[in-house]
């Protein structure tokens, strides 16, 4: 009964009229604005990418792996607001894990596709390749099930119900789901129509109710100040958050994981918050407040500074995707963007001025250039170089601490994995930006342990006509590492030492063409900055940065340290 | 109460005398013959790291990334029998997933110990980095439940019950076991004495009813065959069953998972089986047999050549490691080896002749120098090139099935991912064959696509003072899974293309230093061999094979193709 599929398929006929279980598939990703799949092929799932193949208006990137792969759609997805993933059954999607579970954790939607073995060999339970060589042909959606938002086995019954209900779920939760279909149902006819699945709504009253409590609390303060956390950005809150600001005319800082979320030249914003950390002027204005508005809140020990930084649930309105919790009680049922429309609309205004903010890289001194990179002045350039509309990407590790406090320019995207923190992420999710957004420029700041991790996604770059600027920062090691294990000297660790490699030859290797440069210098880092923006619309840009010193870091890794080691020696009190 | 760590511990007390969980942890892995562990360091690993820093005897091995570590653990593993892996929480371990779900599959006991947030933390169910942000720090052990022979997470109160058990276990089922502890226990006391784990035992009756019908078959039998299989290998049963095949004086064949596990240099030895594919006289020797003994049987459907080649259960007596079948009866509770004994007990020997081996590559014309590299040719040369005593390892895809009928030498180690077939595994197993026997030559022949899903271990190799001789089968894509897709011609399959790389350039950019040589013809293949036996006492040597046609294979795939192709249109009818 399988249909053959020959030439071009236009299918957007949701079932009707000869779609089969992959083509419908496609039409409901590309209808999401899904135009490319990121994926690695393997026997299991041939037919999802032949019909892909065949499949007009949604192409696949293939990445070298399949964690790769899996990073990718994440950083496709953050630009783009949903992605979609195809492996291999086992030995395939089982490379993902990691990456799925960092989508799980930073509220990254991708709908991640498995080609199984044949419907008839996993209910005869056959011994086959790719399995664990028990029959057991459940095991890895198992795996799957504690990070996913929702987990389907597809047939041509439950396709049309499945499908969209996943991809619903995908959108509403901002979480990866997972769906598995066998090798031989791809091309299969579907039969049955399509139930029309169930949105979130708000619970009137419930929102009346909140919306009452947050006016006493908002007009009996001196001093509300909003802070737009990681939710915001996961779910594309920016011009709700902004106009609460602009009504309500308070100052707003961003949280580590939240940062990229609201526009940071805008006058209202004041910085990056840090807790005990970071950024003084910041925590004091967080301190200061007597009314904090909390958009899409995600208290990690990373992102708001660490044990004793929470603010008091007693003077806070949190908004959540799906409730709010006003002064610490929970009103259910309300989705964040009514809750930020309700309170724009209650008409209040701050009676304060916003303060002006303090930029810890607004250095109006003129660099000297002939000064060795440091992160004291690295960082005051970067911020300097940085254009409206740029798409940063920062890996876990110095650099996520040091560009935190960068200023960023209007309409930039910020990527990083502010609280999965997986180090490797950074390098494939530049590949997935540059897919999700070919016009824009993109800039990667990598270190050289996270670059090696991942390193081959340079490849897929050069191959499939990505032209991000890359800056590898090259201090030898796990520098990160050595930072936080304050309880052993850094050359006690020679488990953070990592081989020397030539990163400007991995070019070469890879066999691709790029613009490459070594720097050692504040004057050679700019005099190559302005080279690659000369040479980008042709090719991918890779400059080395030379650091002399290993433990060189930004001041903010630098307390975040010293504050892990107070907190230690307190708990050992 | 945390003991602190000065100078080297040369702790062999069982948690006497001020033994830590994590020396006991590396006490009872060195007691194993665990000298090497290999891992990849993370904040909440350190204190097993630093720990193991100041250990002796038992060293680390860093790989670039996880997926490699847990792939190196497994070639480690094969060598000597267990290993350990160690990785972070979360963003750690979930990149191993892959590697260890293969060495569950494949029977590869590896201990992987998890370092977790303090579990201060953990109890008040804090929002930590590494983790999914909702208080959850089970959920990971829970993804490594499906693929795990045993998970524990690790106190002072339980190490000295759960770390043995754990490693009884690993060896008992030759599977992964999974071990987490937080961060802040690794360096506190013991607590508590140890039980002693249970072993399994042979149920006496069981045996001897076993026995008496197997003597029963094997009196009334003309032609007796032994099947050497895989679980032969990972039970390490190889004296066993050349002793039963040298009584018995019956011809031996492997199959594909369980070559290496018998000797091919041994009169006894006919080649490797392959079902309905293969090498002829050896399906002809096994299907004229009218009694076959399976030992450890693997039944899957890449191991004994597909559908309607499973032998005749009335016709079969199969050994498994805790049971054993006679004409379809199961007998429960015996162990392998006492069956094995027992059947060599038996006192019967065969009434017919072992019959001449058939080796396809057993070529006795000199090879054509001048003849640019094909499958035909160039396994006949790797069959000559090989010695006593090598490690061979080979990837998955063609490499796989055409080094699967070459015959190797006595002591060789054949190291392949028969049933799990993971593409890339072989470069980082590699890795942990030369850690694991520093002083044995290790040869590894990997194609290009898989080469470059896991490349980084070539630089841990070079750092690691590891000297394997390499081969790159530069054959531009997967051929491998052109040659599998038979319902589509290759050239409508651009998803299995692959970027083109430079790979001799790998070694430079890779910052190491290693004999590599690009070869095209059989005679610079011979030629680069020779060049390299004289330069891997000193180095790495890489050598690259560029065939001309990308869709050359070995004969064995083109059969397996065609009888998948046979056997899809059968079902289609």
């Amino acid at each position: 009964m399988a249909k053959t599929i020959m030439g071009k398929i236009r299918s957007n006929t949701q079932g009707e009229g000869g779609a089969t279980l992959g083509t419908y598939l496609f039409d409901c990703l590309k209808k999401e604005g899904v135009t490319e799949v990121f994926g690695v092929p393997g026997d299991y799932n041939f037919t999802l990418f032949d019909t892909l193949e065949e499949y007009e208006g949604v192409k696949m990137v293939p990445a070298r792996n399949e964690l790769n792969g899996g990073y990718a759609a994440d950083g496709y997805a953050r630009v783009k607001g949903l992605a979609a993933l195809i492996t291999t059954f086992g030995v395939g999607e089982l490379s993902a894990v990691n990456a799925i579970a960092g989508a799980y954790s930073e509220n990254v939607p991708i709908v991640h596709i498995v080609g199984s073995p044949k419907s008839q060999k996993q209910k005869q339970q056959k011994l086959m390749h790719h399995t664990l060589m028990d029959g057991d042909f459940d095991a890895f959606r198992r795996v799957y099930e504690p990070i996913s938002a929702y987990t389907a086995i597809l047939t041509p019954d439950n396709a049309m119900a499945e499908i969209p209900k996943a991809i619903s779920i995908a959108k509403r939760t901002k979480k990866p789901v997972y769906l598995s279909v066998a090798l031989d149902l791809v091309q299969q006819p579907l039969t049955m129509k399509a139930p029309k699945p169930e949105e979130a709504k708000t619970n009137d009253s419930s929102l009346k109710s909140a919306s009452k409590h947050a006016r006493k609390m908002l007009k009996s303060a001196k001093q509300v100040l909003l802070l737009s956390d990681a939710q915001v950005k996961s779910w594309k809150w920016e011009p709700l958050v902004r106009a609460l600001a602009e009504q309500l005319q308070i100052p707003v800082a961003s949280t580590i994981m939240g940062k990229g979320g609201f526009d940071e030249s805008h006058p209202n914003h004041i910085g990056t918050y840090g807790g005990k950390t970071g950024n003084e002027s910041v925590s004091k204005a967080v301190d200061d407040s007597d009314c904090l508005i909390i958009a899409g809140y995600v208290p990690s020990d990373t992102n708001l500074g660490g044990e004793g930084s929470e603010p008091n649930p007693k003077k806070t309105i949190v908004i959540h995707p799906e409730s709010t919790i006003v002064g610490g009680q929970i009103y259910a049922d309300i989705r964040g963007e009514d809750m930020l429309r309700e309170l724009a609309a209650l008409g209040l205004t701050a009676e304060l001025p916003v303060p002006a903010a303090d930029r810890p890289y607004n250095s109006g001194t003129q660099l000297d250039g002939s000064h060795p990179l440091k992160a004291k002045e690295y960082y005051p350039l970067i911020q300097r170089l940085l254009q409206p509309g740029d798409i940063v990407i920062a890996e876990t590790g110095t650099l996520a601490y040091g560009l935190s406090q960068v200023q960023l320019p209007q309409g930039a995207t910020y990527i990083a994995q502010g609280g999965w923190q997986s180090i490797g992420y950074a390098t494939p999710a530049t590949l997935g930006a540059c897919i999700a957004a070919p016009k824009r420029r993109v800039l990667l700041f990598t270190g050289d342990g996270s670059l090696q991790m991942t390193v081959q996604e340079l490849s897929s770059m050069m191959a499939y006509g990505c032209k991000p600027i890359i800056f590898v920062l090259n201090n030898r090691g796990y520098t990160i590492e050595k930072h936080l294990n304050f309880r052993t000297p850094p050359h006690n660790q020679p488990y953070n030492e990592i081989p020397g490699w030539n990163y400007l030859k991995l070019i070469e290797a890879f066999g691709g063409h790029a613009y490459t440069e070594r720097v050692r210098t504040i004057g050679e880092l700019a005099r190559a900055f302005r080279d690659a923006e000369l040479q980008r619309s042709d090719k991918l840009c890779l400059i080395e940065m030379v650091v002399p010193d290993d433990m060189d870091a930004p001041e903010y890794l630098r307390q975040v340290s010293s504050e892990m080691e107070k907190q230690e020696n307190k708990s050992k009190k």
